[in-house]
């Protein structure tokens, strides 16, 4: 994603969440605090950051005049007791950004650290574990991010910048081929059209069709090894459905180029991080 | 929460997620699609409802068109393989709209669920289970609602509309009684101002000091009970910290008012929801 | 309220009056007068000063390139005669600037002497002097701060972060303490409850079911008198209700907390205030 | 203006207005309350009203369920005791529309009152009463209709429909010929271009230079007469300048086309409106 | 396009279009006209038709009660002297409408109609005329659209939805082969890459590593169609570069299957079109 | 128009222009490019300039890297092959904004060289070249700005700024005196009202009513030499209808004050700009 679009949708989504946090008259407890301090974002427990620009714009938003220093970068790993950031400033503004700053580095550096444990997985086969869209409404573009930090790769973004055929369109379209057509038709040259397939009768009409994508759905792995075989390198395949961390090395040793995995975002605890005041 | 308020916080959160999956020519997938069908949503697994405001507001927000009818109210519960809803209109919408909707249901229903689970182990006591403010950024306003949903009570929205005295503000003015005197000199008199208090010394400054509400932060259980039995009504009595699943009665059990429970939010699974097409 | 929030609502009620004065091809008086030049805010009469955040603002968003320095700071007094600021810069900038920093300007202070004419009638006395909701629409932020600039205290910013019984409440549920119960059934434990009652009977009512807070409406002063004598310390005593400033001093002596007072806000006429060109 | 212009900028105002009256969780007093309601709109004192459509956007947005019939409109005449509107609707929603709603309608009713009286002091004279553009920030369209509620002419809406070519701008330019001359290079064809002057020398120099408004600033009514008798048609004439209500008719006697008064919007107090439960 | 991204698209662009004609009091001249009428759309010459929805947008946004009814469809062709519409409603409307709807259609069918004559050169081939970025900023959905309308395809949105690899990129890269793997590495595996070509030698770099679009850039008639040749098959087959209207059918015949066009959208001249009022 | 107005138009241009091109990842192509570089704007034919602050805007808005300068002003000459800018920065950020950029310049530059064939034409004379309102939607301030930068005045830039009376009106209203009366009536006093004429005796009728600004409408030279005469420098004289370049001379000679030209905004192809890498 271009730097500058990651930097935007951590500004807007700081925006956002401290318009949550700081209505009416602000924050009532913290803003009665005169001075100065300094405070570290500490981890509580080991994992990969993600978030480093979202808690730098809600700082900044909060008050220009606070000073963020990371120690640790997005995609960085960090251990228990590691301190990830020091934040300089006015108390007030430390008090007032504290939870809206944490929120995002929680739950993002969650995202990334369990999408590197699913990346480790696979390590020596060339599969790519992919983010899919069941990201949090509002947090897509960091989500996403986060699972590229994680050692991921985000796959579409939306339902704009990918063309993905899914066993609902085929049923409505009456098969693969004819489900081809229509989109083909509609869609711009540019635009790659990715084919669900459940069964190997459906894998070669789509290859048929000239898919250039095919995506395996919930198929058992002896399955997409017969899969793999039939594609011989004429398309790229893509597995998906439910893939648990302890199934995702046979999908890999399978020979799949991409393993997309919802619960990289649907399943991923917030990682525990607090903010301890002083040096 | 105002019924006005939670359908605008929909309204909002849904047009923010449409635009992440609807952005240039919109889904160049489902777009060539004509005609009408009918979608159920389907439940994989058990669990409490959450989210049909924002479910309505992203149907129709993609198209007014789509009728979507609810078999199941927020804060009901499901099993597997319940209908949940139907949604009947032209195939493309439908298509556009189907993943924006199912993440706000599978998300806020994930956080209900977990939240109907602590309630349940409360049963039979006075203790109501309550939200924290690691929501997720944007959604705060859904998820403090879908946690209500589950039973639970929302505890304040954000720094604004609650002033809560902790730790890093009892250090920074020197002391529980410093603290509570500078928050109450700045905050308006119709604001109720809550202490939290580590030890039973701090919880006596409080009380002392006319804290209304105090919350025990970290406190072992028989600790608890102590600090209950000191508070003897004085005060409203809150505990929080890690509070797992199989502790929350003890805690229950120990009279405390409120226990705040950040898992909620952060620890929440989302439900497995899916699109069915057809009757 | 915070200091972000402060000048968050300065600029962005700057951006709004600039719109109302600049729309189509701006100035299109003064976009013709090339060089630069000095301005004096000038005080045509006495006052108290509030509305150098808006008036800031207003400047740096019609060119960063003026420079305002103040020489009265918020809550601080003038005479007539008195230079309240510089502005020193384009001369095209300060034409288009003029109008709508002035308006802001006469407005707040208007506001801010008049409570600072209230605060003093009360002088040795600990009631304080309250604003209430009737601000102008769209500017409550800055009216609230404005009564603080003038030495009052803000009560609630809105319906949102203190709640009050009134009247029609207590009509609707059938009682004060049924009015009470379900208020507290919705709210979150940390919200406070204020309760308007009419008569000494509906002040019993009140402290019975634990009132905290109490707002006595409309009473005259003896009934004032008995009302803080029956609560005998156990809430704070408001009170309102059309408080002309001759008579704010005996209700202070009655023992009150806090006297709200609309006129703050609902009858301070504008400061007559004038930018004159030249050192 | 307009009528989708009014409709428009009352209904941002009241989008605006509930903002702040409405974040967080909303009304915490009010949303508890069950049912369905009938309220009015009382006038405590006599007035000519303004204000309909923003009170009615106010209901509109809090929830659309609410009716309001307005048993006066815009421009009429009410006197103390007389019902304005009914509100019929959610108990819940009147609760949360109220406060805001009377803003609005105390607000601009008591500009459209002090307009009138004004209005009424000429009344036989060929003079009209304009506003300013000393407006509260954000409500310019509204108050500026106010006026014309009142039965006053609105004057320019901002800088930009309208040039006038002050007493800084003659200084800057060294003199009234020069300034016209810069400003009619600047302006478009179509852009009229009033002139204030101070001295009948400046009236005659303005006239000399094809000037087809001016505006008599703080001028001693027989200077106005012998203003009004030199321009002789020529030219529109307007007079300002701390008008007050018993010099009005003078002025209007003297013969000028427009007297522009700055009290109208900075000193007309808030009118005494209430909101009475019932039928 | 989808059908909800279109009406969105018209609806944000009359919004900021009416905003440029309807700033201070609206229409000063004819909001003036009380009463009702109906005018038509005609058309001053012949051409294709698009716009209906920005046009019946802005006609909604002025007034709901505006009755727009077109006689002809978006890509229908009409004739000069043709009604293309009638708009029936509140002449202040009618007249605040009218120019803001007449410049969407006569600039967007002037798209149409253009990309409408290109298409007809190219009648009896497979080639098909695509828009290209090089659009009005602000309107890029609808002249996209219109472009649609006149016949041809759209191509890429934006930057976003379609890898195009264009000369500087290869030189950046050091050669496209380089250019290649470098944005295969960022961008996601269901996103196609086109490759532009100005040589035979870089088009065999280009088939050889594999890029299944190829857009062959200011190459005379002959070169395109030896490229044509070489590709086989293997690819898609892009051609652009100031093709004029006289040029584009011996490329349609050299076998490419799109050509791009900026001028569709450069050079397009508006349509005459007028509004006359009466039946 | 003032500085500032120039200056927000551009950036909110930009700013929604780079939205079209940049949304989901961004440029999935570019971003992928790491390093800076150095691009020069090359015209590839003559023209004058217009658009710097909007192309200035689209590179600060990609990347506040990006340093750009400007070889030649606003309304500056350039012939064929001049470097018009250069931009420096990240090569990311430069391929971001790259389209959006030179959108804005080709096409504004476009409107600025076709106005300057007009000014051209009139040398000599006192006639000025205006624009008119049928602008591009969303771009009003950005081409009428080009206008002047041509050489041209830009009329009123909407319908609040000047009021003008069409044949429609008078027909609307029974008569040029008529319509003028009921304008009248409704506009603030600082509004001219502008008379469209089709006849001298409709010409007569308007001088009669009082019009300073008469147009005359689609009238042929020997009548507009009519018209001059009788109007007698009582009124400025505007001409419009369909002027083309080679009857401007005549109107201009025929002593009208003003002639307002459509085409300069629907008939101006965009000059031919390219964006070349290297010194």
């Amino acid at each position: 994603m271009s730097a500058r679009g990651y930097a935007e949708a951590a500004r807007a989504a700081a925006l956002a969440a401290l318009a949550e946090d700081l209505a009416g008259y602000g924050d009532i407890t913290g803003s009665a605090f005169p001075g100065d301090g300094l405070a570290r974002v500490v981890a509580r427990e080991a994992g990969v950051l993600s978030g480093t620009a979202a808690f730098a714009a809600t700082a900044a938003l909060v008050d220009p005049a606070l000073l963020v220093e990371f120690r640790v970068a997005d995609g960085g790993r960090f251990a228990g007791g590691d301190v990830i950031a020091t934040v300089r400033g006015p108390l007030a503004a430390i008090f007032a950004a504290e939870r809206t700053g944490l929120n995002f580095l929680a739950r993002l550096s969650g995202v990334a650290t369990l999408t590197a444990q699913y990346v480790a997985e696979t390590a020596g086969t060339t599969a790519r574990i992919a983010a899919t869209r069941k990201t949090t409404p509002g947090l897509r573009a960091l989500e996403k991010q986060a699972v590229v930090h994680g050692g991921g790769t985000p796959h579409r973004f939306g339902l704009f910048d990918g063309a993905m055929i899914k066993d609902n369109h085929v049923a409505a379209a009456g098969g693969v081929r004819a489900a081809l057509a229509l989109v083909r038709s509609g869609a711009a040259h540019v635009h790659a059209v990715e084919v669900e397939v459940d069964t190997l009768d459906q894998l070669d009409e789509a290859l048929g069709a000239g898919a250039s994508i095919v995506l395996l759905d919930n198929m058992d792995t002896p399955a997409v090894r017969a899969a793999v075989a039939r594609v011989a390198g004429r398309a790229l395949v893509e597995v998906s459905g439910g893939v648990r961390l302890d199934r995702v090395r046979e999908l890999a040793e399978a020979g799949v180029d991409v393993i997309s995995v919802g619960a990289l975002t649907t399943r991923a605890p917030w990682l525990d991080l607090g903010l301890d005041m002083g040096a």
